[in-house]
């Protein structure tokens, strides 16, 4: 097992990274500040893995009460939302009730917001099942649900006590999800580690094929890397942006199409490949180097071309992004392959002809 | 104008009290990061104080939405959260955006809550419009909305950027909302200043009768006490409970009737008498203390005889207090008039003959 450990201003938590640790208590009972917890899961995982955690904790004596939702992107709601908050005041949980997230995205998200606004504050826990999870969203304390007109647009920033990537999980993960999984992955490299961006090319097959030691290293570089950009900015006041790559485009298809119908990880990786295009566009990335990311995304099992939302959709959803400042959009785009940067100096005329396609040579 | 200061650990703000202070663009404008700001409101303050707001920012350059909700206690819901929500997601608002609480309690802790949820956190600022929200919710930086099983059992710790306490508003006040807000004026002398309480056994009359000077007086007392306690203790860890004498029972009340039946501030005058009585039964009060209490609260136009819940409801809302721990009801209390403590040891026979009014002397 390895421990990482994210530091913030007034707050610092460890993510632990290894095999085995979902029925490990050693590691949760320290980040209980009483004996009760809620588990709240979803319908595919609860099956999976619901079992061992809830019994592990029983036989420690903390009183475990267990939240089961529907699972997928499109039950990221309030009305879901609210069956955490019925089920907490049933089961009389207080204050101090730690509220364990066992899930990808969507509970993890879910969940902490619960957290967040629960009798305004409980403690709570990711135990992320999901690559995506385990690499991205479950550290740094972004949680959020959606809102028709906008990707997690009603949110909070709060964090959980402890992170347990247990990497045993991702056995029974669908290669779709594991693809979905990689796009957040390849992120990193492309937005400051062209070091692991060249790991990812020449390990790409092993992850798709789940060579434990390739994905624990990737889990392991994603978190440091996250871990060490949270700890700078959690509040997203500048270089925590960064990590946004491919999610301005992203969130637009996933509003656009609907939630659901693409996987926020497929959305991501489309979206990556429209940051390029752009970046091209202005004279950042040359040809050879878009093909290189198209090519590596194709190779994680990713789409390259984005749905066509048509242009007045595409601008109707990225308004409502928040990184919107005084009506400007402002688009993460790469300097080189491995250096991202924030710009709100796309113009129109570019934005048209990369969202038309025009330029995309995949 | 008298302007007080509330000092937290990682931030400050300012609370400008006195008269015609609603257009007062100077007191806005430093608060507001872009010229962009939505004033929430409802349908009974709307008409009065609206439009010289708007007006008052429009004139300053500053894009203004208006976001007008129905009034009172049970549309505290999500329901009506959700609308904002909505306005503020089609004016295309963004998280450096303002919100503008214009209204009471209801309104300050609804605008407050969505401030905290827009896009993970938005500024805000508080303008009451009733003498409870003056002197007692626009500051502090609690939030919330209601649950049918709790009162504010949902929300956040999320703080306002200015508060502004027109006293000139509270001319359309009609005369049950007065009293509702001379409640928490009492709740403050009781908990911790018995000259204060005494001041206010000699000006109740002239408080009822809007005396300018009385009020004013009363609004800057309470805002001091309530500016030093939320300054020592913000996320109620500690001191901060005391500010809830009168609210575990007054909570129950407004839950146990259906939201809106009873007056926040009616809940919690006859919260004030149960926990005076209460006191009383563990020996800290004398009966002499206990009919002061009464008196003032009458003298005040407010219930003092709390409605018959029956024992199972009661102790069932009050079992989703906020301040439960570990299964234990926790209830401020008065050790002496002025002077407030959390007791965890009151016994289920105490509770049983105070709830059933044996003891009640008025």
């Amino acid at each position: 097992m390895i421990t990482l450990d994210l530091k913030l201003p007034d707050a610092h938590y460890p993510i632990h990274i290894g095999r085995n640790l979902l029925t490990r208590t050693d590691l949760l009972k320290p980040h209980l500040p009483i004996p009760s917890a809620a588990i709240v899961t979803n319908s595919t995982i609860a099956p999976l893995y619901l079992a061992p955690l809830e019994q592990a904790l029983k036989a420690e004596g903390i009183a475990t009460r267990v939240v089961v939702l529907p699972d997928g992107e499109s039950y990221k709601t309030w009305d879901t939302l609210n069956l955490i908050f019925d089920a907490l005041l049933a089961g009389n949980c207080e204050r101090k009730t730690t509220l364990i997230a066992l899930g990808g995205g969507v509970i993890g998200d879910m969940t902490g917001f619960a957290a967040a606004c629960y009798q305004r504050g409980a403690p709570f826990i990711q135990i992320p099942t999901t690559l995506l999870a385990q690499v991205d969203s479950s550290v740094g304390g972004k949680t959020a649900i959606n809102h028709p007109l906008g990707k997690n647009m009603i949110g909070a920033f709060y964090q959980p006590r402890v992170v347990i990537a247990d990497m045993v999980l991702l056995d029974t993960l669908p290669d779709r999800e594991l693809s979905a999984g990689l796009a957040e992955v390849i992120k990193y490299g492309l937005l400051g580690d062209a070091e692991f961006l060249a790991w990812l090319e020449s390990n790409i097959e092993q992850l798709r094929a789940r060579d434990p030691a390739a994905l624990e290293y990737a889990v392991k570089r994603c978190c440091e890397m996250k871990a060490e950009i949270v700890g700078q900015d959690e509040k997203e006041s500048g270089v925590r942006a960064l990590l946004n790559l491919g999610h301005t485009f992203g969130h637009a298809i996933e509003a656009g199409l609907g939630y659901g119908a693409w996987l926020h990880g497929e959305a991501v990786a489309a979206g990556m490949v429209l940051a390029a295009a752009t970046s091209q566009e202005l004279g950042w990335l040359n040809a050879a180097d878009v093909e290189r990311v198209i090519s590596l995304i194709q190779r994680a099992g990713l789409p390259v071309r984005a749905p066509d939302l048509g242009l007045t959709n595409w601008l109707e959803h990225m308004g409502h992004d928040k990184k919107v400042e005084q009506g400007k959009l402002r688009f993460v785009l790469l300097k080189q392959l491995g250096q991202a940067v924030i710009s709100s100096e796309v113009s129109h005329d570019v934005l048209q002809r990369v969202l038309s396609g025009q330029n995309v040579t995949a």
